[in-house]
């Protein structure tokens, strides 16, 4: 099996192909595929740490394997702009000595945060669009146009010395793509004509069965909605849904509604989206945030952060009642427009209890279809690979039970088949080895997690990268505090244990005094939040760190105790 | 506005109704209904911690606004047999000077829990049934057949001296009960026409739209997987779901299966369902989880507990190749029959990439039709509502949003009717008073959550009844161990920090041994349970606080730090 574009012209070579992320978890993407002395990552994502999980801020993959091929790593290619995908570059382009190629929204979505780093890579950055093509070293990459919840999203096809490997990146098959934009069928059943050897696919809705439906399918129910609203209109999405925000700003248009931005990544994508044109706003619609209190609340859409539950997002500041700029009352509407990735619903739930006390009226997925997935379910899934027809398939891209679906689906799919699809079911740090003799797991390399300790919007630059290891030789910081759940009040005086922190023999106030900052962290905080374990915990977790950093540039693990009582 | 039955002669007088639970969470349901010298309690239900949340096992109303009234509480009265409405039913029964009514099934479910507290109350466990009505004080109290995911459920109608108010219990319309037993619609609509002062209706399900639909529907969905499974079938639900056992006994039987139930919950309400005729097995069919290895792979039904994820149940060992009858391969097929509880999404999802790790094929709410809910969506909720047309409409069983998204729709679909009904939102500890002059809100009563720092399945008769103040005398424990995610290895010495636990100067080694018990139990767990964070923190928290509780006596809170390094 060859392809049509081989560059390589030694045959007897080995391909190999290493996930560092996203297959065993969600998020953290990336790839590595390597031949001979050149070697390109694929993706470089972030998972984001759980509002409740305390201690950390960001998760990339292990760079270790990349460190190992220090000066062979030729190029990072990007498949779309979610964090997912993108979080991990200002860790990982300085491991590349080559470019960075990605879509132009791409690209604008990562040279903020390379520039954040202090990494200038801007003449690094190499925009490409569908139907490119470039050469690394012996590959050609070729670009293919897919469907997400994000403009400007692309797959791979990777020709190599032993054959075409397909990367679906993240993908749905929307047949009404807002932007016109649609996913490139003709030149993956091309590919899939021509030959493919490996097919790596998105996992994420496999356990969906049948298609997963249009982002234009969120219209009609807010149309009801605009309809429908006689006060406010509040509406939480990711800040990357640029598509949803699209839909909600031509219906803003159309009921006139002025449109506020609330919170940071909200504010830079729209700005971004709409340098780049994929974001189209009327003159005179767009207010500053600070503004909205200045408009009839008939005649305001804000679009904010928070749907996640983040215990700092716009979203949840509104909830209790604590944002500069917005408060909410009976008349107005709140809108959860994304899912609940799981192990936020928990959070979610609160800041949904909490606004339903605003007394608002609430509308989330379950009520109405304010929200499409940007992932193929089942039988797009199956689409694609009949159309590609691999020798070999790897799921990517999802929890360990995902990918043991995927591979059982694709098993079942191509049982038939004159050459039936191999499927290898891999996690992150297997190494697969690809040449003459086919496809076999070879070994591990170094795989894993590291920990961001980052700091909080604003603050940028002072991030941290680090291991546990690092964390532990930092210690642990445990505060606890009482709070009657009946009054809000504080019971007792809060205290903060120690453990390993390193405390300076002349600075023996230092915990008596960080002590003091908790005390007052809750006394500042009202009582619907201090009554609000997830909110007062993640408030009391970024001052305390603060201040020991400040004080002893050291950053121990906080875990913070809140006693009900 | 007066009923028909009415037996007090004081017209004068005031009804006190007080939500001691469930008005603001899911879970601990019970309310206080007092008038003059006689309060009755309806329900005494417990909420569960989550998998994640240590330290405590089990959550009850706090119990003091009926501590106050001791002498003058007449009777408990339970409306079904689940663990939300019956499982604080040793706590109450102490403070109830009379009977405790019930359907047989509620009775035969409660009365092994008050034996497990020595409370002998044989002789005051009371069965009803529907229609019966029973007086107490100045109440008469009427019940009435509803549907619900377990048998023998009950409404309550309680004929007062200002009124008759209906409290729904927790129910939906099945059209086709699998018993036969319909809700009474007639009689629902019976006291509508006399006239009902107040309706008190589940909200859990308000937030879907439609009916809920019928147990039976499961049928098809797991016929399906009968007929395509090869191997043994595993099917996890909750251990109350008698509807659901009956369904897979009937089609074990069919399909020439024999049926194993594993987890004592399961054995347990298998006993009890099948002795009162609630569960009807054919002779021969049942065997015993020490002989499921016995039998041939595609012979074998295992229904067994652990939907939750729970990390010491049934499904949580096999899934972690860890149970002393049952092992899994990739012949077999394991089945999740039950909703994910808000809050246990992360840890379902980790034993689902254990079991997907066994290579078992797996299927769950997602991939077809295997649960129904037994509560009624927003037009059930409706049409009970239009049949009972109450004065005055108070939404129960759920949290904030729910509550108040009820009293949305109530309000919207009641605004156009001659009387309309008058909507109040309550949360637990409000006091509602009823008189002549109508309904109000007056004041609080003590209300709160109280946490049960109980021992495991087995170790009956040593539960602990106490509130945070307590946990906090007792101090607070947190075991430290760092796991290196890669190997499973566990890397440095585990220790245990400690705050506000008195150790006696005579018992100097208590920590150091109590860290090498620590040590004990991550060197006896296997990699895969090390490495996940959900297993090894439950099997380090019950280990370490039963070493602490037998060498002090004390109960210190247990709060393990996994570091994955």
């Amino acid at each position: 099996m060859t392809t049509p574009t081989q560059e390589g012209t030694d045959g007897s070579g080995t391909l190999e192909i290493v996930p560092l992320g996203g297959l065993g978890e969600f998020g953290m993407n990336m790839m590595a595929v390597s031949w001979g002395e050149t070697t390109i990552v694929i993706d470089a994502g972030v998972m984001f740490a759980e509002p409740e999980l305390p201690g950390v801020d960001l998760i990339i993959p292990d760079l270790s394997y990349l460190e190992s091929r220090a000066g062979q790593v030729r190029a990072l290619v990007l498949t779309h702009g979610h964090e997912d995908h993108i979080g991990a570059a200002p860790y990982v382009v300085p491991l590349v000595d080559g470019p960075v190629y990605g879509t132009p929204l791409t690209l604008a979505l990562v040279e903020p945060k390379l520039a954040g780093h202090g990494i200038d890579a801007a003449d690094r950055l190499v925009p490409i669009r569908p139907r490119d093509r470039v050469v690394v070293g012996d590959f050609e990459i070729e670009f293919l146009r897919v469907t997400h919840s994000i403009p400007d999203c692309v797959a791979l096809a990777v020709h190599t010395p032993v054959g075409t490997i397909v990367h679906t990146g993240d993908f749905k098959i929307d047949q009404t793509p807002l932007d016109g934009e649609h996913t490139d069928l003709h030149r993956f059943a091309e590919l899939g004509s021509a030959g493919v050897l490996a097919l790596f696919a998105d996992s994420t809705n496999i356990e969906r069965p049948g298609f997963t439906g249009s982002e234009i399918e969120v219209v009609g129910a807010f149309e009801e909605i605009f309809t429908s609203s006689t006060g406010r209109l509040i509406v939480a999405a990711f800040s990357s849904s640029l598509y949803r925000m699209q839909i909600l700003v031509d219906l803003a248009a159309q009921f006139d509604r002025k449109v506020a931005f609330l919170g940071r990544g909200m504010m830079e994508n729209s700005q971004t989206a709409m340098r780049l044109g994929h974001l189209r706003v009327p003159d005179g619609l767009l207010i500053r945030d600070s503004d909205v209190a200045n408009w009839p609340a008939q005649d305001v859409l804000c679009i904010t952060t928070g749907s996640q539950g983040e215990p700092l997002a716009a979203l949840s500041r509104i909830a209790i009642d604590d944002h500069r700029h917005v408060k909410l009352g009976p008349e107005d509407t709140v809108v959860l427009s994304a899912r609940a990735i799981p192990g936020n619903e928990k959070a979610i739930g609160r800041v949904m209890n909490h606004l339903s006390r605003r007394g608002v009226r609430l509308i989330h997925e379950g009520l109405k279809k304010v929200h499409v997935s940007g992932h193929g379910s089942a039988e797009e899934l199956k689409l694609v690979l009949s159309l590609v027809r691999p020798r070999y398939f790897v799921p990517i891209h999802g929890e360990y039970r995902q990918l043991a679906q995927h591979a059982r689906v694709v098993a079942q799919a191509t049982a038939g088949a004159p050459a039936p699809t191999e499927v290898l079911l891999l996690e992150d740090g297997d190494i697969l080895h690809l040449d003459a003799d086919g496809a076999r797991r070879a070994g591990r390399a170094p795989a894993g997690r590291v920990l961001i300790d980052g700091t909080r919007v604003g603050e940028v630059g002072d991030e941290v990268l680090r291991d546990r290891r690092h964390l532990s030789a930092d210690g642990l910081l445990v505060p606890v505090v009482a709070i009657s759940k009946q009054t809000g009040e504080v019971e007792g005086v809060p205290e903060i244990i120690a453990r390993g922190v390193v405390i300076d023999p002349d600075d023996e106030g230092l915990l008596a005094e960080a002590a003091r900052v908790l005390s007052d962290v809750v006394a500042a905080a009202s009582v619907e939040e201090r009554t609000d374990q997830g909110l007062i915990a993640e408030r009391i977790r970024v001052e305390v760190r603060r201040y020991f950093r400040k004080r002893t540039g050291r950053r121990p693990l906080v875990l913070p105790v809140i006693m009900e009582i």
